[in-house]
């Protein structure tokens, strides 16, 4: 059972070529190129023929950062494992890594099995995880090498939620002394949680209860500081260190220093921080509240520095931090107090589609649109050349994209589980045209094709991007 | 005729997989998964089986700074387009770029056509060039929009060398104008030559005439400074920079601090800068004069920021500056006055086995060796997909590398048209065991199976690392 | 009753130059050149002259961080009020600012009050105080204002020491807001107590005990980060910050990029930081006991890069943190458990010696000398122009210094109520001659004729470095 | 014959304390506390008294930079020594340093007869003088030295003008290492001129002739560089090195920089930097040509840089750069060619009045006020304690300066020889109320008493800003 895809343009991380490919089962078998002949030969014997004329055929994309089923607040994020990951490939992306989450007092493994049970037999699409450790102690550190061992090697800390994910430096210097041993990664969530509580209380004190003030009391500084701080206990230990979500020049500021001393430190940043800014936060009626996640959506000048980081690869590459929660009954769980409004924004459907924009506007080159979308990701978290390229041997995870095709966002016709789009209206140049997951097509001529179930667990190798002497 | 490799892991600049590959006549025609059965079926009907077991199968280098024939003080460099092409071959680089030399007062044009009448016929693998440009006038000017056309868009200026090739920061100025105009790019050896004649000038009147002088004379301050000049002028106008042969620490901070502002600067080191130091330009009876090129090697604290530089992509990749002088009759011009050594040294032929030492210590990571010694020559230089990347339709320029077989550099072995080596007893973990160029084996078995005039003339494309927002 | 101090060379913080001095009562009345006659109209009706021919004459210094009885881990200070004034006079040192000590769950106010009964009648010279914030909340926020109009407005907090003055982020936030409205100062101790804390517990697990651990578990990275985190707080807030006690190049630099971009950030640095090393604390046979402090001694290399502080004025001043512990039965606390031994060392006497060396070895001019021991303390504290300068009106506060006599250091002859001293055997260009303080003679001829109760208590202003665009 | 000023502040560098001043003959014979009785037994064998009340009694001003009687593209600055000493005296001002010019091809020594002969017996106030190098050749070196001994050790160079002024990198080394070894100092032009003149060409074969463009061809970045070159070159030679007329923040950011590691480097800013801008130079009409001066007026972001620069001490004083053209017969030799107005602005009376609105803005205290404009001039060159400071045995150069008065800047009332006055309408808050130039009268009760001759050359000493070590 093969499939070929003919006359399009692959492009991977270091550039565009015109080839075809020969998929077999769930794997890529071979690429030609179109004047070999080879082509002609193989689609002769193949099932389905896809003619990618005029079209980007490119690595499925990876979004790192989700959070499915996610309990926050008292309640869970909309999108579940199915409905997350059918989203996701509809928007060209066949892998998402996910969020498993140790609570305060509970077991690391236990938590991973839960994840793996809410997700197992769920998924449209692969699917990996990171583990978020609340709970810093002498069994979690323990459970971190089992972890490891069962493909989740990479631990996610929180410098802010106080009281509930927040860990002490003390607690995250143990943690990235587990991570230095063992080569696997600290990624950590930057914010100065003890200083912002301080300003919540403050600002809820004086009666300013709006969604604009959940930015206004997470000032970009307070990113800035605690990423540093995280950069400091990095060095201290010696641990690779990943910063989840950043949104803020002045982190940006720390991690470019850093990476300029070669300190093995890398981070993400997500479409909404590129797209939208505190104005938004800002809007009446509690529109505001559609726009609330942390770190916070900043003011507009903050963008073009994310841009230039991303081009500068002092940005690695482009999460979605995706964790939608509907505007009603959820997002108005904080009216009147916006220290109550659920935490997250819905964003997995359309990461390829928004970093595609920064190729149509020249913020980015072509190659780096497929870097940061999906090489980088696979090379960062362990699932390369398996993910993040196509090459033979690879995962037939493609995506044939269309770069002239037009389309505008709207929730009511996204596939997201979530009643509102944070960018409702807005006109796009290109389109995901049809998605292979592992060989089956999963999407093509604007319909779903696949099925919850298909997705498989990945067991993760360790980051690809430290090299010997400075794993020491 | 075909030819097949079969069971070798390809290494591209993102990462390693097994595969195998299919060269029909110049080209790679295909690329198959060792389990897809497809290499069984091409092995049969080929004129030639390579078993690559054990072994990495990269894309031949790109050596993107040689000077073969060049003229110097009185003298030319030793290795003309043959017998430097020759020792590339058999050190796996499979393309070079060479300068081309506008005199002051000649034509830009007719430097060309001279230059392409010494390599023509003449070379073993293909080759590209760059022009000196050592007379801004506005009919060079206008000429380098010919030269553009004809596949020559990088042009070298001197801050250094003043009387010689020395350009004005008024005449660099306005060709960085011509260059962001067109797209094209200005290279620059950036060392301020007219403070260095001076301390030149002070040194000799004093009677220190030794070799290491030349190393004393230029302080690595002044190739920071003019570094830092040469990216002033590149900002002002707009103009796209790439610094040639960078030395110092001094110099890599200015490149650095650029890069994190988003500015297209890029930068090449040289083996000789990662290995050798002023301890070498201060061997007695001299033996100095063999490490004498400009800029000068630095104290060895220097090698750590350059290989950090390698990590951190502040450096982008690794051209030889390849510039032989013989030390008997060459090198010996100088005694008695180190200004009159003529600048250079030989290196084409070890490049790729110098920078696997790298790969071997831990300094970088395998695909990260594949990216600077060929991928980013060929993304810069505007060759890529034809070279630089191990893909269906590339040019089938391959190397065959064998990354445990030990050898040992010797002026003795080596190929170069020289009578020394700057290595001279060098151990080395890593060889060359087969070199195709163009789909010919040039180098099997340890012997070279190439001939004078199999390589041809490459017309270069523009750098693939300018976005558009950037050429504006 | 005058005395008049004749021939001797005025330093004040700009320069020198020769004048006469006349002393009446307790200020200094008039300052006439030498040749203009007034000196010996003066000195007929004087009731004392001092020949000062050959003798700087200086404002007295200000030591503007000490703790005299003050309580630590179970055992006071050795010095009290009486015995550490004495030995400050004994050393030029005319004025000291001492910390009083808000204890957790106690009132800022009687803690004031437990100072002043501890001080009062007993100092030899004048004192000020600073205010230790241990406990920050409502009622501990408004008595900061009764302190502020007692002329106690500097507030020191600390980052380090959990569970004793350990303050969190937060409150470290409400209490610089109180700052920024008041114009008052915090003063902070930069170190990561959170994650020293854990590196002293694994050090202890791991059975390392002496006292060089006390130094390798407070890395200076963490100086560095908890500076820079104290800098971003007071940046977010809009407080003045000084930062008490700065030895760590790393947090040097957080301070210099800061003061680069205009924030109101001061930093003090400590003659044991200029001095002595990590050498020191690692002696045998619990020998490092004697140079135990937070922060630690750190590697010689540091000592540079503050002396360089201190010409470039990124460090301000230079306090002694005077905090002596007997090496018998104090220090020996921490036999078999260098976190038990008493954190600190001696220093009054010996502070305007030890600078002055820096005069004799050139790393700092001889006004910087007067400008970094008195008149910077005497401005950044609120006491200028009554202290810091030898001008009409100011308190007869003056340090006649012999810039040639010769001495050595010692606990056999110091003055200070310890048992050794931290710098025995160190020979000293330059030495105290006679000191007035208002206007009495306490130290004279090697004897000292003042007495405790002759000092008062200073009643501070706020710091003369602010501008009100910076106060906003 | 004496003069005693009465119940006034006075104001040095430190800060501000009342005082009452004895000036017998040309010094400040002494100074008393007013409650001293000193003072009524002055006043009554006065000559004069005066009464200083609610005003502060401060250093006469030091302006570091005039150019009086300048030769420059065929014209003369418009104001003689006579004219503009007397109107400098009218701004509190009592000190000039202005430069003799050697032409190339000159002397050094002939070009200090020259200015000698032009300045004696027509001096209001005292003045010094800095010597321009045009001409670097080994007579000239050598020459250096007798200026340094004549009192005359701060030599100025031009990295622009190229063919007037202008020197190469290797002279400018020279001269630095000529001051290196004698402890003098380069001061220097800092604009990239080969640069400039390339933009100024094309600009004017574009027909861009209006004054604005003289703005615009000389871009700050290129300020930026030639200031990082200095400091290079400096660095390489071990020359302290003093940048003159800073107006860019690009070159106070090099600035920045190189003192944040010790070096010594220093640097001047003018008012017009301060207070007028681009938009000045892009007045209609020809208007824009009263604004010319080089470096050119900046946009207006640049002055909160130079503010913030003048706070944090990167800029260590102010001149004034004056250099009057006449609009009249003067700037209208630039009619319809911007590069031949003649470039320069007055300003020499309003130095003290204008930076004391930084005082009464908020932008400086009020000691730094007296730090930047007298006592930093008076130890940058060498006049210190004759100058710079309200000390007994300083010259008696006082200025009872009037903080409330009010008064309004036209060029009907200013005392400059100049046409027009770039500041024209301005209100300021603030007033010279009566100057002392040695101890004479010469201005008061707005009138000037002083006379042309009064004024004597100053024979200035090293500058006091450089310790030993930075000296070897």
């Amino acid at each position: 059972m093969s499939i070929v895809i003919r006359n399009g343009t692959i492009v991977n991380a270091t550039g565009a070529h015109p080839a075809d490919v020969l998929v077999e089962g769930e794997r890529i078998a071979a690429l030609a190129a179109p004047d070999s002949g080879l082509a002609e030969q193989w689609a002769s014997g193949a099932e389905r023929v896809i003619d990618a004329t005029g079209k980007y055929v490119v690595p499925g994309g990876i979004d790192g950062h989700t959070h499915m089923e996610m309990p926050f607040g008292g309640t869970f994020s909309a999108d579940n494992f199915e409905t997350g990951t059918i989203a996701a490939a509809w928007g060209g992306t066949t892998t998402i890594v996910d969020f498993a989450v140790q609570g305060k007092g509970t077991s690391v493994l236990s938590a991973l099995d839960k994840w793996h049970s809410k997700a197992d037999g769920n998924c449209a699409i692969d699917y990996g995880f990171h583990m978020i450790i609340s709970d810093v102690n002498d069994t979690s550190l323990k459970e971190m090498d089992a972890c490891i061992d069962a493909g989740v090697n990479t631990f996610k800390m929180f410098m802010a939620y106080p009281g509930v994910f927040y860990a002490t430096d003390g607690e995250i210097l143990r943690a990235m002394q587990k991570a230095r041993d063992t080569g696997s990664m600290i990624m950590m969530h930057a914010e100065n949680g003890i200083a912002i509580d301080q300003l919540v209380l403050q600002a809820l004190a004086n009666g300013q209860t709006d969604p604009v003030q959940h930015g206004l009391t997470r000032p970009p500084e307070l990113e800035g500081e605690a990423t540093s701080r995280a950069i400091a206990l990095a060095k201290v230990t010696g641990s690779p260190l990943y910063i989840v979500h950043l949104s803020a020049a002045h982190a940006l500021d720390a991690v470019t220093q850093a990476r300029d001393t070669g300190q093995n430190v890398f981070a993400e940043t997500c479409p909404q921080y590129l797209y939208l800014s505190l104005e938004d936060l800002a809007k009446p009626d509690f529109e505001g509240a559609k726009y609330v996640a942390s770190p916070p959506l900043r003011p507009k000048e903050h963008q073009a520095e994310l841009w230039r980081g991303l081009r500068t690869n002092d940005l690695s590459l482009v999460s979605t931090d995706h964790c939608p929660f509907c505007f009603k009954d959820q997002k108005e769980l904080g009216r009147g107090d916006f220290s109550k409004i659920p935490n997250g924004m819905p964003g997995v459907e359309h990461r390829m589609d928004l970093l595609y924009q920064g190729v149509v506007k020249g913020e980015i080159t072509l190659p780096r649109w497929v870097e940061i979308s999906s090489t980088t990701p696979a090379r960062m978290f362990g699932l390369y050349p398996r993910k993040g390229v196509i090459a033979p041997g690879a995962d037939a995870d493609i995506t044939v994209y269309d770069p002239t095709a037009q389309q505008t966002i709207s929730a009511s016709t996204h596939h997201m589980n979530v009643d509102y789009s944070a960018y409702e209206g807005m006109e796009l140049t290109g389109k995901v045209s049809t998605v292979l997951s592992r060989g089956r097509v999963v999407v093509d001529d604007n319909a779903f094709h696949g099925a919850a179930g298909h997705g498989r667990f990945l067991k993760r190798d360790l980051s690809q991007y430290l090299v010997s002497t400075t794993r020491l």
